[in-house]
């Protein structure tokens, strides 16, 4: 079998599996909505979270027994190097919104061989997108293919900024982001990382920015943004480091560039920003 | 015909105009990006804000030739008082998403006689939402029915305040709403008054801040809130002027006090904010 036929295959099997949890993800809220929301919304969460990452990790293991799997809720590995295959799972990314909105959540699944990203899925469950892709095939919403990414500048473009950022906070000084926030045409902020990265893919958003994000929420965004010609880097312009948590800059390369200049320039004149953690 | 039915009789009509013009939206949109999205942005929004806003004027001057109309591309009346019937129409509230998401934007209805709101539909094209309500009725979801308010917290809420006005903005002083968005379990932006005003209504989102909205941005999202048991003023607590631009606090009874209380202690304090304009 060659190599991409295998790649193939497996973004075909991790398709299915998405949708069908996606499925039982809508399912589930329907009945809880109506049955016993309003007396325990942490646990649902916390229910539902394991219930689609065991869904999702029993068909892993059962057709890829030799691969492992990094998942928030962490049913998977113990994982310490990026050798072999790994799964990085989100059964739900943005579960402050999949309980108080039941809606803008989504499931993200993104594999990676030797730390090279191979087969990136967001589903956006209430919209019912499905982003994806194989490395080297482009990528698709719905199966329709993405376009790739046009550079843009700042100033004609919405970026995906948190008000936490450029508000009081402990993570960077507010007074690095609010010049890029006011020089942008828009900002936006959805609550789910995943559907961020994916909207960057899709050029729905020009610009992604977050101060902490786990492999889990963005393992599959990179894949996708990679995929169309996006970058993807710590703010300050490092690489990610995949098996720890970063902050995170996604845009095209134009914008990618303006704003890392101006992040790097900023810390150069002393400005604070938290250094990456394990 | 009992005053009751006239009102039910509208909402029917403008339920059926609303969805009408959203396959339109939706039909046009489809063309457009494929032929000529990329080298007319702004005439693409002009052309379908204007044959919105003239296709529903046209329904509404047919049925209701005695009822006047205040209406964003400027084809209605001029109005300088609320006597009588009047619709308050934004044709495409969202106009930025619109063109650069195809995605997140509403046309939004208001219907007042003498300045109360009788009749009110926000249509999210995209998501195929129509959220709609006759005064005294309740509010609805795609005919399902909403529950009223539940009086919340700000730590418990989340809340849609656009990072502009946490940033430095001439409207505001931003140290007064930086505690509120810190205090708050999170903050969301979507780029569309009258979607976040329907979120509002439908409990997705708790609190809804913004320094400067016109009528027919946000005539009929209040009459929406008021079904479910919303307040809605301007940021200082003050009644809106529905004549004129206004800054907006829109939220459960419980959040609005406690936002509104510590605003206007703010502003007790000397800090900056905005006065009302026409």
């Amino acid at each position: 079998m060659g190599e991409q036929h295998y790649w193939l295959q497996v973004h075909e099997k991790a398709k299915q599996w998405i949708q069908e949890a996606a499925q039982l993800l809508k399912e589930s809220l329907k009945e809880q909505i109506d049955v016993e929301f309003k007396s325990s919304y942490d646990d649902l969460v916390t229910n539902m979270d394991r219930k689609i990452e065991q869904y999702l990790i029993e068909r892993i293991h059962e057709h890829y027994p030799d691969h492992r799997i990094v998942s928030e809720e962490g049913f998977g590995d113990e994982v310490s190097s990026l050798d072999g295959i790994i799964w990085l799972l989100d059964p739900i990314d943005g579960t402050m919104n999949f309980v108080h909105q039941q809606r803008h959540f989504a499931i993200s699944i993104g594999v990676y061989e030797n730390g090279v990203g191979r087969v990136g899925l967001i589903k956006d469950v209430m919209a019912d997108d499905l982003y994806h892709c194989i490395k080297g095939e482009g990528a698709y919403i719905n199966d329709k293919r993405l376009p790739q990414l046009e550079n843009k500048k700042l100033n004609e473009s919405i970026i995906a900024i948190n008000a936490t950022w450029v508000n009081d906070n402990k993570r960077i000084d507010p007074e690095i982001m609010r010049p890029i926030a006011r020089k942008s045409r828009g900002t936006r902020s959805y609550g789910s990382a995943a559907i961020e990265l994916a909207y960057i893919a899709a050029g729905t958003l020009d610009a992604y920015f977050t101060m902490r994000l786990s492999p889990w929420d963005y393992g599959a965004g990179l894949i996708l943004i990679e995929e169309v010609g996006g970058k993807a880097t710590r703010v300050d312009g490092a690489p990610i480091d995949l098996l720890k948590q970063n902050s995170l800059l996604v845009a095209n390369p134009g914008i990618h560039q303006e704003i890392t200049q101006h992040i790097k320039a900023e810390i150069a004149e002393g400005k604070f920003i938290e250094k990456p953690v394990d």
